[in-house]
């Protein structure tokens, strides 16, 4: 199709739809009722899609993810609060960032790029410190492409009467989170992941009685998340002007979600993307940063072939011409390449990308891509 | 045309061209090197339409015109700074409120929602108060649709050398404002107003020396404009996920405003549409808010009909099934509407407008919506 001349093997912006992109053909007006009838169908859809039922409330913001990470923050951690942060990757420790800007109290529980945080640790933490009133983790780490187990951690943060902020982002819609079973105060996520929509758009899931008590919390009026959803509550409108075709968008994004079976089908559709993967890039002689048992099927890291001869500026352009995005490394650690498994992608696709890695190998003459047995 | 059910006679999200929403039809790579082009044309065009040359520098901002308003004073206002604001509006208002949030230092110079800014008294604050580092003004304030004397307000700010940030949201595209010739430090603006792309994204041009004073003054990462602007000028990147789709229409948006005449046509048709829409809504008897010295020709309130029976409900719902959105009054003083003469529409429409508010009198039985001779 001309219309995506290339598709995108990235965390994020991903492959759309047709129909997802063709819902923004029309302009809308923000405080006309046709669109507040869009934004209470979006914002409960949301809901239902976490079971949060009369617990949970959604509460879209405009801009990209970490504005609605740091809006869920500074709104939810008090100046009297003190945020503990699971750290595994580069959005833990944005996290930790972002906090430390706004002048709030945070601490980061810090675990390498390749391992699960430590649960032990977290217990530990928890007890020695009453002062910690909010963890915050990451369930699919993209930077490694880590699945966190964000069950367990939400056991413990429980157990310990602490408030648990869930970064979903790279997860939420494609992997398990029921908050009838897992414990969360507030969870965040974007309309450009899992639920492959356009992006533009963030959104937190967060307790009704949590968000009640946050009001006049947060120190921005642009990402105070109490304010944003009394507009939802006063009269269904958006506060400020709300980005309007990415809403259309995403409202036709869930819509092709449920018609997939919902979350369930939308992971079973990655899965088998990501076992495509992983199988052909193994078998040209890649090797995978995480073992299987830690790897979330939403983006894989591999390590950069060892061979001197590797650019990966080339190999990256051998691997567009033939239709497809990859995504450069983000680890501290070692030399890497990602690809994604999310967006508007098939079983076929992956088998095609894998053949365009095998010839872009080709033509930087490299036989064996593994790290260690080549160079 | 299907895709747009309706004419949007608003302030913004407007009206936009089937050229600017078709170029969302196509899903980008964001650390892509075609997207990375995109970006830098859009930047580059923005500087060029402020005649900004090498002294300015343009920032886009994930996010409503707030966001950019707010992330503009949290950056280029330090700690140690305290702004003025002109506040003859709702907007000035809000820079009022954001900035006291802030925890920084905050004074406003009021006017009525109908007169411009008393700019004696603007000179005589600034002579008083030496503390006073920057100065905020709207250059045309939605609120009423009245076109302050920003030239005057920044030759008094210039004289007392002072920082002038200018909310030129509404007026950006189709208003003057040449900074050859004005002084300033920053204006904000964003895409879905006079430059007629869809909504999701603010920018502010902003004198790159001011930008690089203003490290480490903004307590938020996500609103951090010194942040994004290195983010940009270290490799054309956005530092987090942008609107990729949005930023497409507004790429697409500014090619037809160049083409329409730039700055000058693009006010030139915005003109005609208003004075065609005030004639007829006179002819009808209806009052408008502002004298037309004072009125720009953005949006223009009128005075609700003063007649016991006239119904706004019923009268929007009326004038929608004819194929036109108007927006709600949001003056403080008086009942009011208002309807907009920007985005894709043309004197034509306007004339159809006029003739839907006359015939959704008609059903309500109003044969004078003078304010002040029914009744």
């Amino acid at each position: 199709m001309t219309e995506t001349p290339a598709l995108l093997l990235t965390p994020g912006p991903l492959t759309t739809s047709a129909a997802t992109r063709h819902a923004m053909l029309r302009d809308w007006g923000s405080r006309d009722e046709a669109f507040i009838a869009l934004t209470a169908r979006v914002r409960r859809r949301l809901v239902e899609l976490a079971h949060g039922e009369d617990r949970l409330v959604a509460v879209p913001l405009q801009g990209s993810g970490t504005f609605v990470v740091e809006a869920t923050i500074a709104t939810l951690l008090p100046p009297s609060g003190k945020l503990l942060v699971l750290v595994n990757g580069a959005y833990g420790k944005r996290m930790v960032e972002m906090t430390r800007r706004l002048g709030r109290a945070v601490l980061a529980l810090e675990t390498p790029e390749d391992q699960v945080p430590d649960l032990e640790a977290l217990e530990a933490t928890l007890r020695a410190d009453a002062g910690i009133t909010h963890v915050a983790a990451v369930q699919c780490e993209t930077t490694s492409g880590i699945l966190n187990p964000i069950e367990g951690v939400a056991d413990i943060v429980a157990r310990h009467g602490r408030h648990l902020l869930i970064d979903a982002m790279s997860a939420f819609g494609a992997l398990p989170l029921d908050a009838r079973r897992v414990p969360f105060t507030a969870l965040m996520a974007s309309s450009n992941k899992c639920l492959e929509g356009v992006p533009g758009l963030g959104f937190a899931l967060v307790a009704r009685e949590a968000l009640v008590a946050a009001a006049g919390n947060c120190p921005s009026l642009s990402l105070d998340l109490h304010a944003q959803w009394k507009g939802f509550e006063a009269n269904g409108q958006w506060r400020f002007t709300p980005p309007t075709h990415v809403l259309a968008a995403f409202d036709a994004a869930l819509e092709q979600h449920a018609q997939e079976g919902g979350s369930e089908g939308r992971g079973a559709r990655y899965a088998a993307n990501h076992k495509t993967l992983v199988a052909g890039m193994r078998a040209l002689g890649f090797e995978t940063l995480l073992p299987d048992a830690l790897q979330a099927p939403i983006i894989v890291t591999f390590h950069s072939p060892s061979d001197p001869e590797f650019d990966f500026e080339r190999f990256y352009q051998a691997i567009a011409s033939r239709g497809f995005l990859i995504y450069p490394g983000k680890l501290t650690v070692a030399e890497s390449f990602r690809i994604g498994c999310i967006g508007q992608v098939f079983e076929a696709d992956m088998r095609r990308a894998v053949a365009a890695v095998g010839e872009a190998l080709g033509e930087q003459g490299i036989r064996n891509p593994g790290r260690s047995k080549a160079a």
